[in-house]
């Protein structure tokens, strides 16, 4: 669950107009390369190209639970990044159809084990959940947005879910801790067995419990042209790999923070989602390779 | 070789007046945990105490090649470090002893196999190597200030060593690149086997030839008092390790790097050297397995 929507994203590296985005468009073309049908729940407009459904179909995604709103434009979203793609300045937000969205399951959904609930408001999220029958893992995004507007919901949803994915500075705002090693602590006592922790190119980091804690690096890469989606496509990759392989393990986890990462490492490399739509097995197979030999050491 | 000396340190953890300070005193107590004798070539005043010397000779570390002049200060640094630890402003800079410092290296030292170089003026660097009798492996520090004032003859000293060891920041500025892959290429083209750049709480990366590789995670630690000396200390580590394993292989340096990282965690812990005056093998391991846990995984 999450957004379909269009992007305006300029960076060093061009600008890409009326660019396919939305959280649920990347989490589930990244999840589409483990597992299928993965079944996306969201809401579009009239605007919104039936030849991007039907490549999202293509791959393995269920789009019957995407309302469409005839008489509205799709959610927008315009935004610019600095120099070195640390920063971004949000230009234009357009909530449209986005504004009154009732996110409502198709019965085939409702039973659907492996569910992220992509960044939209906290109420949004536990009206799916509300929906869900007895789902075996859950993970939730979220923004500091929420925290500002939205906390009591916020933390209502938390304890429904067994993975919180969010950002380092969303981390310390939900916290109040800087240090990541404290704010994953606190965090987790709001409720949660697994943390995730995204610090971009710096890596991700996965917390359960007081001493287990995994850390996943990001590639090194050349040529980062466009962060957008990154986090999402980490989440979809993340999921995906795990709905694959049913292991709630934290060995596992391990694994699948691993995927996640080196989906975002495609997703960077190019505007929008191009390089989803593009990528094989034998791609994201040498990708996880350069991953663990980027860690890999003997004592 | 670098500076032994007094810093005035205030994080928001405290005040350290006219503590111990200077590259060479955290560079020869981190490797004096794997190593010994430590030569020190340094530049002292009247006023360094003579209890850290025997602190220092009591740990291995050999301080013959530290001079003392009768009548003047020993150079002294004051910095201030913001909120979060990820930010520092220098208060005050007063040279002292540094200002005609002209290392000259002990007989004994002149066969030392594994220098290396704390962040001092290019020029001074290349005293060092001119009186070194064929060593096995250099390393060296440098940083922003001497690519600004110092340009050429920093050029001249680079292809002398074998691996640089600089922060991001200093590698951007050194290649002129923001992408630290490309910035790591430009810099092995200036005449190095090795690089390391060391990115503070995000870890630290080795880079060799085209696709060699290694990335090292920071410890998530829930307390970083004090900041001062962690690269020197990491670099201690790095090099105290590969003087004990005589092993100049990649395979080996990346485990130099994790033996750095695992000192420099220590160093930050408390102010000063406190740290690193009261560590033994167990504490050591024990960290070292800290580190291999937090990046294993196994596909």
């Amino acid at each position: 669950m999450g957004t379909v929507a269009f992007d305006d994203i300029k960076t060093p590296y061009g600008h890409a107009e009326m660019a396919i985005g939305g959280a649920a468009t990347y989490i589930s073309l990244a999840a589409s390369y483990f597992c299928k049908p993965v079944n996306v729940v969201s809401v579009i407009g009239h605007d919104f190209p039936e030849e991007t459904l039907q490549e999202m179909r293509s791959r393995g995604v269920n789009t019957d639970g995407i309302k469409v709103i005839p008489d509205q434009k799709s959610f927008f979203w315009a935004g610019e990044y600095s120099d070195n793609l640390n920063a971004r300045e949000t230009l234009a937000t357009e909530l449209n159809v986005l504004a009154d969205f009732d996110p409502v399951l198709p019965q085939a959904y409702r039973t659907s084990e492996y569910i992220m609930l992509g960044n939209l408001t906290p109420a949004v999220q536990s009206k799916v959940l509300d929906q869900a029958i007895e789902p075996k893992f859950v993970a939730m995004d979220t923004m500091n947005f929420w925290m500002d507007t939205a906390w009591d919901s916020l933390l209502e949803v938390i304890p429904r879910v067994d993975v919180l994915i969010i950002n380092d500075e969303e981390a310390r705002q939900l916290s109040g801790e800087y240090a990541l090693a404290k704010a994953a602590q606190k965090i987790l006592d709001m409720g949660l067995t697994y943390l995730i922790i995204k610090k971009g190119e710096h890596g991700a980091l996965l917390f359960h419990e007081k001493d287990d804690v995994f850390f996943a690096p990001a590639l090194p890469l050349s040529v980062v042209k466009d962060p957008t989606g990154a986090g999402d496509t980490f989440a979809g990759g993340f999921m995906g790999y795990m709905a694959k392989t049913e292991d709630l393990s934290f060995e596992n986890m391990k694994r699948a923070v691993i995927y996640g990462s080196a989906m975002a490492s495609f997703c960077v490399e190019e505007f929008s989602i191009e390089q989803l739509l593009r990528l094989d097995d034998e791609k994201i197979n040498a990708r996880i390779q350069q991953f663990t030999q980027l860690v890999h050491f003997e004592l």
